[in-house]
Formats: C-alpha cells, structure tokens, sequence
C-alpha cells in the first residue's frame, strides 16, 4: 500500500478532512461542524481528533505522511499563523501549526485556500499533465495561486497570485483594498451582484428588477438563471464579466507565459455565459495566447510541419470542484521541504 | 585567479563582449562593429574571435566557462535560434548557438538582451541583495525579465515578462500587438514622443511644437528637457507616464509580490519627472506595495515591535546601464545546467 497523507478544509462552518494516498486515491472523506463558538482551541481538538481517527485507520499500510491544512484568508507561512481570515475571526494570533503539531506530533503545513485548491488541481485535476499552472478561484471575490514545478509559488510573503486586485479599469468601481477597477469588482459573484443593481436602479432591467423583488436573497445564481433564459440585461452583466476576466487572463499571460491557466470556484459554473467573450478579450489582449491558444484541429499547423515544438496556452475549467484544497492538502506532506 | 567568463551583447550596430570573474570583476571589455550586411556568418567569425581572443589572455588562471550572448528579440532557447530581431534581418533560420559552439568548441547560452540585463542586476546591480526580482527596461518599448532564485524565469516558451503589452487602459491608444492600451503605448520612448504629437496636433503644447519644428529629430529626451524647465504640457506627459508605469508595477506587484522590481533602460534617465507620480500610483493601486513599500525612516514599525519580520517591496533605477546584459552574459555559464 502507497504512503498517505491528510489533506484538511478548514472552513467558518465545516471542516473537511480527507485521507489521500501519495497516488493521489481518496481513501476516505469526513466533515464535521467547525464549532467556532466554543474558540480555537476546541476546533483544533475536534480536527485533530478527525485526522488521528483518520490517519490510525490506514495506518499499517503506507506510511502517514503528515497533514495540509488549507484555510481562506492571509497565513504567516513563516509562523504558521492565520493572519487575517473572515472565517476565523479573533484566530489573528493563534498558532494553529503549533497547536496542530503539539496534538499530533507529526508535521503540518498550513496554506491559503486557494493555493492548496490549484495544488490539487495540478496534481490531480485540470492542470494535471503540468508542473506550471495558474488557478483563478471565481467566489465572492477572485481567489489566485501560481504553482511551479509543481509547488506554490509564494513569492516574498505568500501574497503571489493576488489577481482579484489586478487592474482591469482605471478609472473603475472603487473597491476595498483601495485601488478602482480591481478584477473582481467584475468578474465574481459580488461582481455580478453589484452589476445587477446598477442595472436595476438606471431602470434597464425589468427582469431582473422583479426577480430582485421577489426573492429573499438576490444573488448571482438569479442573475446566470435570467441570462440563461435569454434576459439581455442578465446576458450584458456576463459580458462584462467576461470581458473583465479576459483582461486579467491576458495579463497574467503576459507576465507568467505558463501552459496551463484554470478557472474555478462556484462562478465558474457560469462558464457558457462568460466563457465566449473571456476567450475573444484574451486573443485580441495578448499576442502570446494568440500565438499559442489550442484549436488547431487538423493537427498541421505550420510549426508542427517544420517539426518545431507546437507551443499551447490552455485556458480551462477546474475539475475538482470542492475537494481541489482538500487533495492538495494532502499535496502538500510530499512536496515540501 | 577565480574562473571567468565572457559576455557579449549582439546588437546591430556594436558587437560588446566582456571577460567577467565569477565573483564579478569586469576583466576586459572590448566592443567591435557588427557588420550586418556582410551576412550572419560574419558576424559570428568577428564574434567569435573577438572572444577568442579574450578569453585567451586570462586562460592560465581560473578556468574559462562559456560564453552568454544577449540579442534583442525572440529567443528560441531549445534550437539556439534568433526567431524574430529587428537588429538582425534574416537570421530567423541562422542556427546562432551551433555556429559558435562549433566555432569556439565551448558551451554557448542564447538569450534575450532583457532577460540577460535582468541577470547582471540581480548579481552585482541594484537587485544583488535578493534573489528574486523583476526588471523593467524602458527604451522605445517595454522589455521585461523575472529572476526567481537568481535564474532567469522563461516561463513556457521563453515569453514570460511581456509587461509591456499588459493592458493599462482598456480602451486605450492601439499597439502593433493587437491589444489597445498596452502599457508600452504609455510609457517609453515612444509613447512619449506619441503623446507629445497629439498635445502639439490638438495644440495644447506650444513649446513642444516649437521644439519638434527646430530639431532635426523629434525626441523623447527634448520632451523631458522641456519638462525639467518647466513646461506644463511635456510635463503632463510624464504625468501620464507615470501613471500608466504605475498601474503596470501595481499588476506586477499583484501577480509576482517579489521584493525588487528595477527600473532600466535609456528612459529610466527621466526618473525625476516620472517616479512621483508611479509610486503614487502603485501604492493606490496595490495593497500589497502599500503594507509593504519602505519608509519607516524610524525602523519602529508596528510589525518590527512585534518582532515580525519587516517585508519590503523596493522599486528602484537599476545600476549598470549598458553593462547590465554583459554582466548577465557572463553570469550564464555559472547558472545554467
């Protein structure tokens, strides 16, 4: 039997553990409440009870490589301390490896959500046949992490990746961290939010308009349904939201030039609705996915006929949908050092 | 006596070469014409002696290691090829790196004359305290480099750095790319002298339109001449400059969060009409500059209190001009494997 880690989700509500073996099999998935409520000591201790109980059953096997634990927010890699997560508030100046270790005594790597999600995903999902890639995590916000050789790229202090705050319109929509027209003020779910009501106050989306009234919570789901039932003013938000993406993907092309770039998080679920204008933006904004975008069905194109290396530049959806951070959680034992 | 190596700038006009120590003395340094019309394989055999001849004078002490030769233009670093120079008409199938390896019977490393500037100011310039940095060379358009762990960072195919045509202004001024709004439209040679002719056509510059009608050629070095006396239109130029530079380090410093970007080339000299305006901008624009850039002139930071480690994201003019890419030259032998 292969070796095997723990790969941990830990989430303001859930907390997900899985087993994984070093082949990349799920051996066994649990999710208990993060009760948050009671403070961080006793999440610990309910996670590692999760992970003891795990880990002792597969024990025997291969060996038990140790845990990642994913978490949203800034992490102090250095420390092993969440710094800033609004999941986890009042954790800024709790030792979670430390108190991890302490209880398991074996070795923990903690991480931002969105790098262990493209971890798992380069390992076992779009990116697979890869060891650089790019994931842009479409939720609330715009999530990122850049994973070389098939490792995190942190850069200086793990904040490598920001593309939410990437600017698309410099003279857009004001947004928190202090900067206009940050990617995701278009392209997220609060994007698309807030794109409604614009629309709906300036009185150019009476569909829109009655399903905002008429549901409890308006959210971007609502708006994709409308799109998808041909609404123009729901259809113009996606285009939008794809032109916005389509910016940011060609920069982030044009400054990284890797193979594989994914998209996921629950927006990206809108794909067909955004995916058409994204793709024309990128070709036209940068020349390197022009050069190199997929989509050469006869398989003879000029370069390949004078036997020079066919280069590509593959945009596409994520694969794994919730389990990406927990895979690459269980990444993590193996590739660190 | 160290080992040593040589480095050698192929431009159009002047062959550069220089013998260079392995801990980074300037040995010799030679510069012969390059006689373009006399064809590629002429200029390799002046090359090649040039070299020949240098490295042989300090043979005897350490021991010579290579040659690496930076050109402006499309590196094919698998084939040793120049895909695409405007300083070198014709030699897109010349097969650079076998004809001297051939020539000289010594390993000989191509690359692209940003990439290769970026290396000698991240080993002996103004990145020389980190390993991890990033240059910016502004000339008549935006060459762009990424040194991770004191290596070049090619990305797929050699293209990663393009922060030229990352996008500043989506509805921008269009580039020879495809894209509009690239940020080389803006700020660099060109685009300076582009701004400059729209003020005088809209006639908004009158001093500007004097200078363009009584020099021979229309600079962007008369345009900041005019500004550093005062002009208000040259110096709205470099407003914009600024700005548009700004944007572009604020992406950068989203996507890479490395601690040194290094701002080179021939425009770098009009820092003084530019740079206030550029890191107004990027600490607008990017949170992670912003909690990070220096300036704690008391060294009591909050952070350093608490026994945080102090990051520090650094902008600054690189410091070997010219001699940067023969300097990065030489340091390829010693680096590549």
């Amino acid at each position: 039997m292969p070796d095997y880690s723990i790969g941990v989700d830990l989430g303001g509500t859930n907390l997900r553990i899985a087993a994984v073996s070093t082949d990349g099999q799920l051996l066994e998935k649990v999710t208990v409440a993060t009760r948050i409520g009671r403070g961080a000591d006793h999440v610990i201790d309910d996670m590692c009870n999760a992970i003891r109980t795990l880990s002792d059953r597969y024990r025997g096997g291969g060996a038990f490589l140790g845990a990642g634990i994913g978490v949203a927010g800034i992490i102090d890699l250095d420390a092993g301390i969440v710094r800033k997560s609004a999941n986890l508030p009042g954790w800024e100046n709790y030792h979670v490896r430390e108190q991890i270790e302490r209880r398991l005594g074996t070795r923990i790597y903690l991480e931002n959500d969105a790098k262990v999600a493209a971890l798992g995903e380069q390992w076992l999902g779009a990116g697979r046949d890869e060891d650089n890639m790019a994931l842009l995590t479409l939720g609330t916000g715009i999530g990122g992490a850049i994973v070389l050789d098939g490792k995190i790229f942190h850069g200086m202090n793990g904040m490598a990746g920001e593309f939410g705050h990437v600017t698309i319109e410099p003279e857009g929509v004001p947004c928190g961290c202090g900067n206009r027209g940050c990617a995701e003020r278009y392209a997220s779910a609060s994007g698309i939010v807030r794109m409604a009501r614009e629309l709906i106050e300036s009185g150019q989306a009476p569909e829109l308009a009655k399903a905002a009234n008429s549901e409890a919570e308006f959210s971007a789901r609502l708006v994709y349904d409308l799109a998808s039932k041909g609404d123009a003013a729901a259809q113009r938000i996606f285009q939008r939201f794809g032109c916005a993406l389509g910016i940011l993907l060609a920069d982030i092309v044009n400054i990284l030039n890797l193979p594989v770039y994914v998209v996921g998080g629950n927006v990206a679920a809108a794909w067909d609705a955004f995916a058409p204008r994204m793709f024309e933006e990128l070709a036209q904004r940068s020349l390197i996915y022009a050069a190199t975008a997929p989509g050469d069905p006869s398989g003879t194109s000029k370069n390949a006929s004078v036997g020079i290396k066919q280069w590509t530049t593959v945009v596409k959806r994520a694969m794994l949908g919730g389990d990406a951070g927990l895979f690459g959680g269980a990444r993590l034992p193996s590739i660190s050092s």
